[in-house]
């Protein structure tokens, strides 16, 4: 994989051992801004990148989380959005839709995630892997409703594109339906006026 | 100020109106990603705009918090920076150094705060503006750390970058170390590293 970014100018030798690991953490995942996502914004004509996308899940958390189903630790959930697309730096995005790709996903995104997290002091490390694996294991209330905000936002970019990644080829409403069931598994009532959004984004013709 | 985003695309008629507001805002606040800041990225040949400032910000709480000299509470500091930008999205960014634009700045930012946040229910609009406000006035351990982060993150990317936004007419060692007080004043350890940074940048000539 590629140099860390703080290679091109060390921080000075005075800075601590561990400060500058977590300094050059923090510069490193810069790249999230760099990972493009398949959605589209609604405020512009481009597609959304990681950073931008983490930001707006963790905005939503903390405007939605009186819809969880199971009572939720608002902080904790944040921590995990903050954290949930780190791996893709070097993993890359991974679109629903493409089979190929998930079929390596998780190979890809472990490989990443190890060599990621070990930039940083190793409890800090251990704690982000741990943040990440939670989010993505879906045991937890705090990760089942992470990963509804994950699900329910490209669909709300979705609704004001008129239909945006959901009219790519292959997508179908059942396909869409198949998607947002990890809405409802998070938030029943989240789930319900997503399904309003669906049907009526069928009835206008936006999705097959 | 124009129409809410949301307008383009009303929600369906079922969706509660509790939960409308709240999806109108969370749609309505995708324009965060469009204001552009004065910084350069680390990671690519382009300025970042604030939604990816305010996500870096927010990871930066959650992995430096120990430097703080108060004792923080780290959810609601990342409420803070996760919300401390939104006015920009009727009001602008307003460069550090612009001293026309900072006149007038106190007074588009309560206008754009009153407009923003009155798309939101009552309780939640209350309390995003006193995020908000709580922020500004810096009178908080959080809201000094806070500020601390919004200081140190684009003085990171400066450092990436062999200046930056230090290279500016105008921008001298001076002024970049008054800025860095805000720095110091959430954090004397983060403030102390940040000075050898600045020091080491005025030696190699990126700042006048």
């Amino acid at each position: 994989m590629e140099p860390q970014l703080i290679e091109r100018n060390p921080l000075p030798a005075g800075v601590a051992d561990r400060l500058a690991s977590q300094l050059g953490f923090i510069l490193e995942v810069d790249r999230l801004k760099t990972v493009l996502r398949a959605s589209p914004l609604a405020a512009a004509d481009r597609r959304e990148n990681d950073a931008e996308h983490s930001w707006h899940l963790a905005l939503m958390v903390l405007l939605l989380a009186e819809y969880a189903d199971e009572p939720v630790d608002v902080g904790h959930t944040i921590a995990l959005v903050l954290v949930h697309d780190l791996v893709e730096i070097y993993a890359g995005d991974t679109p629903l839709h493409d089979a190929e790709a998930a079929r390596t996903q998780q190979v890809r995104e472990e490989a990443a995630a190890s060599h990621l997290f070990a930039q940083l002091p190793a409890d800090q490390g251990e704690r982000l892997h741990a943040l990440w694996l939670e989010f993505e294991a879906r045991q937890t209330p705090e990760a089942r409703f992470a990963k509804a905000m994950d699900r329910l936002q490209p669909m709300l970019l979705n609704w004001l594109n008129e239909g945006g990644t959901w009219r790519e080829p292959g997508v179908t409403v059942s396909v869409v339906r198949r998607r947002a069931e990890l809405v409802a598994d998070g938030s029943r009532r989240l789930g319900a006026a997503l399904e309003m959004l669906i049907e009526e984004s069928h009835r206008r013709g936006w999705t097959a």
